[in-house]
């Protein structure tokens, strides 16, 4: 049932030297920064097995997002059409969970770093998991 | 803080032919059905502007996973020494959510037919995102 809601616990979170929205870029690969993800006691055993140059996919909670928003002007451009939430990467939507495809760059404790990650300082990590060989999804 | 937990709300389910676990591939290129996603009207006005053939990757919930496995057997089979599950794509783990990469089929209201979709009948379905061009992410 849709009305059925489910409870989120973040895994760790984002320690970067972004710490505006203004200053993260939209994606990734759009210039963002490494950073390191310190992931809490109670999951660290669930790192065992990822190395240092592993492909991941971390799922981030856009933690200042609007959740009511259903469109959005994609990339904040007023020119692009209306469009809705789930056409686009907007981190305003329903369920804000951002993915991010990164590189582990390090590995200290129970902290990763990896890069590149748009997502600022203190942002909720809800799962870490590895790119899949077999597809491009992640 | 990782103390601090979030509220998912599904905005929509899963239907699909596939009704047990036991029967449902463990990933969407082994041979999964294609499936409906039935959006719940409150985020519908989210699904403007995604076309048939459109790449998106769909966030599920795995609502009947057990949240509290660290490491696991990967693909279940003992042979496979424990790893922890931020490693593998176990549907066990502290935030059991699934990413599937799927093609748009059909559209037909507020629900999307698309395939492949290994995740089985009455699975919430949390969040949908275009497929970057830029990026193998998803």
């Amino acid at each position: 049932m849709t009305d059925t809601s489910y409870t989120l616990q973040p895994i760790g979170l984002i320690r970067s030297d972004l710490t505006t929205l203004e200053a993260a870029p939209r994606q990734g690969h759009e210039g963002a920064p490494d950073a390191w993800i310190d992931v809490s006691e109670s999951a660290a055993l669930a790192l065992h097995g990822i190395a240092v140059g592993d492909a991941l996919v971390i799922l981030t909670w856009f933690h200042r997002s609007a959740r009511d928003v259903r469109q959005v002007h994609p990339r904040g451009e007023i020119e692009n059409p209306l469009t809705g939430v789930f056409a686009t990467r907007s981190p305003d939507r329903p369920n804000p969970i951002g993915l991010h495809r990164v590189t582990v760059l390090e590995i200290h404790g129970n902290s990763l770093k990896v890069g590149p990650m748009e997502a600022i300082d203190g942002t909720p990590v809800i799962d870490i998991k590895p790119v899949l060989p077999q597809s491009a999804d992640s």
